[in-house]
C-alpha cells in the first residue's frame, strides 16, 4: 500500500468538505510559480464563499473551476465563482452535453503553473464523467493523484441508473482508466459517506467491495441496489448544465 | 505558506471524520518497518468498526489509541478499540486526571516503528489537553504535523468555560507550544465544522481570527461567545474519563 502522503515542492493542496451532500471539493495550486494558479474541483454552490476565502488567505490566483460531472445531488458552485471571480474559467467535458468556458476531452491537459492535470473519460455513472490524474514526470506529485468524482468511490462507485448511466462502461472505465494508474496512485472521490478522505488504486483493486467483482457480478449488484430517487436530481441537473447559474439570481441576492 | 502536502517514504496518513460530532480522527503508521506499527489519534466509539476495517485492509498493527484530551462532545472509541484489539493500550495525557494504559507528560515521546510524536502540553480548552507533534530528524515527515486537539481549530479554537479551560492558558499554551513551530507545520485538529482538512501554523498566526489578538482581547472574545451548554457533556466526560468504557456493556451488546 502506498504512503498516502504526497511529495512535491510545488503543490499546495487542499480538500474540503461540504456536509449536506457529503461532496469533496480540492483546492490545487503551483506555489512555486510566481502567478501562484490555483484550480477548484468540484465546487459547491455552498460553500464558494468558504472556498475563495481561503484562496485569497493563500494568495493564490484562481484560473480554473472544474466539474467531474454533471452533478445530480448538489449545484455546482462554477457558475456563482465566475460571478464573483470573473477571469476563472469553468471546465466540464464536452461529452457532458453542458455549458462552459472550457470543455474539455480526454487527453486534454489542465495547466496551473508547471503543474498539470491529465483528463481521462470514466464514463458511467454518468456519459460525461471524467478523471482528472495528475501529470507525469519528476516535477510532478509522487504519488500521482485521481480526482474521480462519482466514478470510483471509497470502497464504493457511482449509481449507475440515471443521466446516461450504465453498469457496464463503469465498470470498463474504473477497470480500463484507473485500476491500469499506478497502485500507490491516490484516490480522491467527489464524495465519501463513511468519513474516509482518501484511498489508493491498490486499496481499491483488493477491496472495493463492487468493482473486484466479474463484470457480471457487478452489473447485478447495480442493477439491484434499489436507491431511491435522487431528491435533489430535478433541481440540480438542469443548473448545472449550465454551471448553476439557473440558481444564481436567488441565490447571489 | 506551506505546501501542504507531507513528505515521507514512512508514513501511512489517513484523515478520518465522524460527521455528527465533526471529529477528525487520524490513522498514522510506520509502513517502512516490518512490524507496519500503527496508533489511532481520537477514535470515537461510532467509528471504532471503520476505523478497525481500515487498519486491517492496510496490514497494519494498532499499538496505541490516543486522546488529545477528555472530549465532552463524544464519547472516545479507546476502551471500545482495547476490547477488541486487547493488545493496543489506551493513551491520553496524566494531567486529565482520566485513566489509561499509558499517562503522558510533557516531553514525552510516542514511538510507532521508526516514527514518532512529540507530547506538548496545550491546557486551556481543557487542563489536560496535549498537542502531538511528529519528530524532527531527515527521516521524519517534513513538514512537521501538529495534531493540535480542540486548543487549536483551523481558523478558531476551543472553548475555555468548562473542564478546567482558561482563556488565559490556552492563549499562552497556544502562543507558546504550537506558534513556536515551523510555519510550515500543519495542523490537523480534533474537529472542523466548516469542512476544512487542514491548515498551517503560518496560516493560523496570520488569520486565526482569535489567536491573532492581543491577550485581553482574546480573552474578551472567549468570555462572550455565549454558547450553549455542552449538550452531550455530562454523558461523554465520564465515560472518557475511563477511555469511554462506561458505555462499552450497551454499546457491544
Amino acid at each position: 500500500m502506498g504512503s498516502s502522503t504526497v511529495s512535491s515542492s510545488k503543490l499546495l493542496f487542499r480538500q474540503l468538505f461540504e456536509k449536506d451532500s457529503s461532496t469533496y471539493t480540492y483546492l490545487l495550486a503551483d506555489i512555486s510559480h510566481p502567478d501562484r494558479s490555483a484550480l477548484l474541483i468540484d465546487p459547491v454552490d455552498k460553500t464558494v464563499d468558504r472556498d475563495l476565502s481561503l484562496i485569497k488567505d493563500l494568495g493564490l490566483k484562481l484560473i480554473y473551476a472544474m466539474n467531474t460531472h454533471v452533478h445530480a445531488d448538489h449545484v455546482t458552485g462554477t457558475g456563482l465563482i465566475k460571478s464573483k471571480v470573473p477571469s476563472a474559467k469553468s471546465v466540464i467535458s464536452k461529452a457532458s452535453g453542458s455549458k462552459a468556458d472550457l470543455l474539455i476531452v480526454p487527453g486534454d491537459k489542465i495547466q496551473i503553473g508547471n503543474l498539470f492535470l491529465e483528463v481521462r473519460a470514466t464514463p458511467g455513472h454518468t456519459l460525461g464523467c471524467v478523471t482528472y490524474v495528475t501529470g507525469g514526470g519528476p516535477d510532478q506529485p509522487h504519488p500521482k493523484m485521481a480526482f474521480t468524482g462519482d466514478a470510483l468511490l471509497i470502497r464504493g462507485c457511482g449509481r449507475t441508473d440515471f443521466q446516461g448511466g450504465s453498469s457496464e462502461q463503469l465498470y470498463k472505465s474504473v477497470h480500463s482508466q484507473i485500476f491500469t494508474l499506478p497502485k500507490e496512485t491516490l484516490i480522491y472521490p467527489a464524495h465519501d459517506y463513511r468519513g474516509f478522505t482518501v484511498s489508493t488504486v491498490g486499496e481499491e483493486m483488493q477491496y472495493n467491495p463492487r468493482l473486484t467483482k466479474d463484470e457480471e457480478t457487478y452489473k447485478s449488484i447495480m442493477q439491484n441496489l434499489n436507491l431511491p430517487y435522487p431528491k435533489m436530481i430535478d433541481i440540480a441537473v438542469p443548473a448545472n448544465m449550465v454551471c448553476g447559474l439557473q440558481d444564481l439570481t436567488s441565490k447571489s441576492s
